[in-house]
């Protein structure tokens, strides 16, 4: 495919695309084609850097956009096709924007003429009814907007390399979805060249005025730190979104404080270290971590995100006075007043350098008594999985992706070696994205370190499963190295432990044969790829001892047999907690409204 | 799973829901469960005229939903959960908005007090990156409004059964999809039951203000018929959706002039009524169509949809003045101005009514010569399959579900038995739509004959496939009588024939081995399910001959192996064509523009 001329000042409008997105640090770019973004792939795929990774739908390669983004640290970028790939890819996208991980959505649109003449090209949406023209083609970024924090329509190539510029800096510095609308006809119009040579402007600024107003407030905040009695650090995730994981490493190496980390959190503080005291999320804790997070007088909370499932149901009980919250958007100083505007990336970056350990009071990390599930009628159990998972399978570097599911509840109780990373999307909670997750994670994990990528260690609902199944075939065509544990319970299981435990709704489709899937989906079994079934304690215990999966770096997926009902104690509880509180609150409301 | 009780004179709200949906006719609901409707759910279950069809996803879902509508007629519904399911699903209703099908998208949602209090409940979208609360619970509704005809917000159990009544009517009537937020809190609401008793308003007006009106526009329009030298009848797909079907049979058969359909309207004409004169696409026709169209003096065109691939990529050439346009928004009797408002369904029934033959000029059918493809290089062709399916497979009562990609430009040479329909999304073109929409038009086959249902036959491609392929799961399932033939043709052919055929992104996941994903799935090949793959000219011949798969009403599939490169004469000309127009538009804008 011949890329369109043009002067040796200027490159096509895709080429500076592809070359800006390359200067991000990406090596891959996932999506779906069609017939509005076809010449700009044929930019992608004559880059040097970039290799296009086509996905079996545009949803899952929405959610293996964001896996990747997640581990990369970078935005990673998603190219869709006007309309029928933009609208299929858009719950992905919502779902990144509410766990702030970057995207950058590329819609390849109708041609500029087209759109002005208002033609009822395929895709189009037409005025309602098919009433009569001129259609409006540009519906469709309508319904990206609220869910991205910057848009570029390309519609003039004077105005396109500042456009492309800002929106990739804005999705970068907020860590958020953008959207980019490239009609057809803009894909070779020439840009300058010279601009490429001015660095993306990726430089995170704290919003206070000057050097001095940072120093100040952290000294603020080390004051507070150094006045407390009993200080601890409670990591979360918007810190990892915004790519402070080192930062936090060194922190807690050096504060030599009880430090905990969140359930979107977790990993973030290194599970080996002498300090790491437990995950937090509030009363859904193993007795004895809500309690002392709950009486520290300074807990340190680092990018929170404070949603119902990330903090045990709304029972975190820090009080404002006893706590320093810094975040993306504004910091929080004990009872002082929010200071909105105000992003905590360069103010921990001078608080790790700053702290001094020697003024700080270091309190015992907090004795925790372990809770535990019901005992589940099948051999197996969520609870055994985790144990065995993290004893004799995790290793360093792994990326530890829970779905959506009973298995998220339980996840917490994982014992994460150093450098482990969690993936789970406990907040927006749509169910199938850990798979294409998994993938996109994956070639992450390849960027990294290209010689021996670190793996990826999927553990998938049956249920989740079926959603976006396909991209089994994705792993597998790209030899992935992803462990897939696929738990089997006969359907939906959180939603039995919520509501309607006997109700068919809570079915799937039965009878799945899931070893034989990856070898439908186009592996070769035990020559690219592994499948195995374990039900028993029996099987349990030679899977995890003799180790063949665990030493294989092929795709490879473990059916495990589980019991229906077999509820994690955190779901249990919040199930209750939430249940009893929603009760509450609808009988107030009804009374007053009704 | 017990619903709560209500006064007897009262029902809840999610059984009032259910009487309506089953007072339309339906006999299933499809969706995906989720925390904030599974109590709407258990309505459902316990309606003794419902049945709940959950699917492996909520796009999966709308696309059932679509396919069902088509076919049956009604209005058919959708149940999803709040924002992950409903954003899911949105492609979905964009399609069923694009080409006028009737959806009725149900989501269960937060509760009321939760809204009002701003909650991050797990769904919800967060202030643009975790800013400050309260949370905005009603994002999500925004991104379905411009692909509805109508949303209803059920917040006041007082308005709520107007509000889910004149949703109903409004997708029957409109033949769009509307959108109903129910939520989770006002499920359980009392609703005085007698208003039950008032049947749904289902009658579609004319708009006109008399019966008077109505009849001197008809005698305006047989009028113009009675005067023409060769009036001819160009029947399209909005007559389809707008349940005209009986009337064009009627009209057909009594008008005895010559009648044409179009690729979207394709069956609309009986194909074996000695009056059927092919199918009109624009230059994109066989030799001898468009020339009878284009020279009539009087073309009485039924419910046009004036899209590219619709109308042989613009080449339809019909003069205003020699067309009467009968349209559900308005109606164009050839050069006098088009009278918006007007709907045709009452006008169509009694323009049937009245037609009297005698008076019309009957010139005879036009002669066609056939064009052909190229010939393709490997054994089995598109074109030798359409053939041998038309004249070996169909017969009467049949579903043909040509999926979007090559197969779609070769389906006008199906040779259609009498009462045969064609799905296809023609328009929208969102691939991936037609298995989903397979087994929603299976579920309403069931319905039109519970005894002994017609079948669905689905031509399907690979790239499609690999959409959306978990629903062979539902297939096997509910033992669905569905032939699946898979075009295996290594890729996305028809982008090759448009952009790339040799690049990279036009590949798909590879060696999926097809026959065996409904076993996979959950059948039980030779049992529950049928698989077979011909790829040989003697393959071909005796898989047509010995009719094993035709005599079957299991889930069967047929994988055909095509060559990558095998395109229609249809779709060749089209690229060519609006390759052509496209070109000369840009070139011509940006001269003026950049
Ligand atoms: C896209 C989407 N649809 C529906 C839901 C509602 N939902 C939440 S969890 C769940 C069931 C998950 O089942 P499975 O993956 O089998 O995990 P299990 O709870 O059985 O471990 C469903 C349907 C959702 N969160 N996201
Ligand atoms: C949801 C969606 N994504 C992408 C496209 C762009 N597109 C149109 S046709 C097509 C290829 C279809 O391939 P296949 O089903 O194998 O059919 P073939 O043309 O090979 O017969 C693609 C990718 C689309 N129309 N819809």
């Amino acid at each position: 495919m011949t890329v369109t001329t043009t002067p040796p000042t200027s490159v096509p409008l895709g080429t500076y695309l592809a070359i800006r997105l390359a200067q991000l640090g990406l090596k891959h770019v996932f999506g779906v084609p069609g017939d509005f973004n076809l010449t700009l792939l044929d930019h992608i795929e004559a880059s040097p850097d970039l290799t296009w990774i086509g996905f079996c739908n545009e949803l899952n390669a929405a959610y293996a956009a964001d896996g990747y983004a997640r581990v990369k640290g970078t935005p990673m970028t998603l190219i869709t096709t006007y309309g029928v790939g933009e609208l299929s890819a858009l719950n992905g996208i919502a779902g990144a924007f509410a766990e702030n991980v970057p995207v950058i959505h590329i819609v390849g649109t109708t041609g500029r003429p087209i759109q002005e003449a208002g033609l009822l090209i395929h895709h189009v949406p037409p005025p309602k009814g098919h009433a009569p023209l001129p259609a409006n083609h540009r519906i469709y970024p309508e319904t990206s907007k609220p869910f991205s924090v910057a848009q570029e329509y390309l519609l003039d190539p004077r105005l396109a390399p500042s456009q492309i510029d800002s929106a990739i800096s804005a999705a970068y510095k907020q860590a958020l979805p953008v959207y980019i609308y490239v009609p057809v006809d803009m894909v070779a119009q020439p840009l300058p060249k010279h601009l490429l040579d001015t660095p993306l402007d990726l430089a995170i600024e704290s919003g206070l005025e000057s050097e001095q107003e940072e120093d100040s407030l952290v000294d603020e905040i080390l004051t507070t730190l150094y006045a407390a009695k009993s200080p601890v650090i409670l990591a979360d995730t918007l810190s990892e979104r915004f790519r402070l994981r080192e930062e936090i490493t060194n922190l807690v190496k050096k504060a030599q404080i009880p430090s905990f980390s969140t359930l979107l959190g977790k990993g973030l503080v290194d599970e080996t270290s002498p300090y790491f005291a437990g995950v937090y999320n509030g009363e859904l804790s193993h007795t004895g971590i809500a309690e002392a997070v709950h009486a520290s007088d300074c807990v340190l909370n680092l990018g929170p995100l404070l949603s119902d499932s990330n903090t045990g149901g709304f029972t975190r009980k820090i009080k404002s006075e006893n706590a320093i919250i810094l975040h993306p958007l504004y910091v929080q100083v004990g009872d002082t007043p929010r200071r909105d505007g105000i992003s905590f990336v360069p103010i921990v970056k001078k608080l790790v350098a700053r702290l001094d350990p020697a003024k700080l009071q270091h309190s015992p990390l907090p004795q925790v008594t372990l809770r535990h599930d019901r005992p589940s009628p099948t051999p197996i159990s969520l609870a055994s999985l985790i144990h065995n998972v993290s004893t004799q399978f995790l290793r360093p570097g792994d990326v530890v992706i829970p779905e959506v599911g009973t298995v998220q509840f339980a996840s917490p109780d994982f014992i994460f070696p150093a450098d482990t990373r969690i993936i789970t999307q406990v907040f927006y909670s749509s169910i199938g994205f850990s798979l294409p997750a998994a993938v996109g994670a994956a070639f992450a994990q390849r960027e990294l370190n290209p010689a021996n990528p670190s793996r990826v260690v999927l553990l998938e609902g049956d249920g989740s499963a079926q959603m976006t199944i396909q991209e089994l075939g994705t792993m597998v065509r790209n030899k992935l190295n992803i462990a897939v544990f696929l738990l089997n319970n006969s359907g939906y299981s959180i939603e039995r432990a919520i509501w309607g435990p006997q109700q068919g709704y809570n079915d799937i489709c039965p009878d799945w044969k899931w070893t034989q899937l990856l070898s439908a989906f186009g592996g070769s079994e035990a020559k690219s790829c592994l499948s195995t079934r374990i039900e028993t304690k029996k099987e349990e215990e030679e899977f995890f001892t003799n180790g063949i999966i665990n030493k294989s770096d092929l795709p490879r997926l473990i059916e495990v047999i589980l019991h229906p009902n077999n509820y994690p104690w955190r779901l249990d509880d919040q199930v209750k907690f939430m249940g009893a509180q929603n009760i509450a609150m609808y009988k107030e409301y009804s009374a007053k409204h009704d």
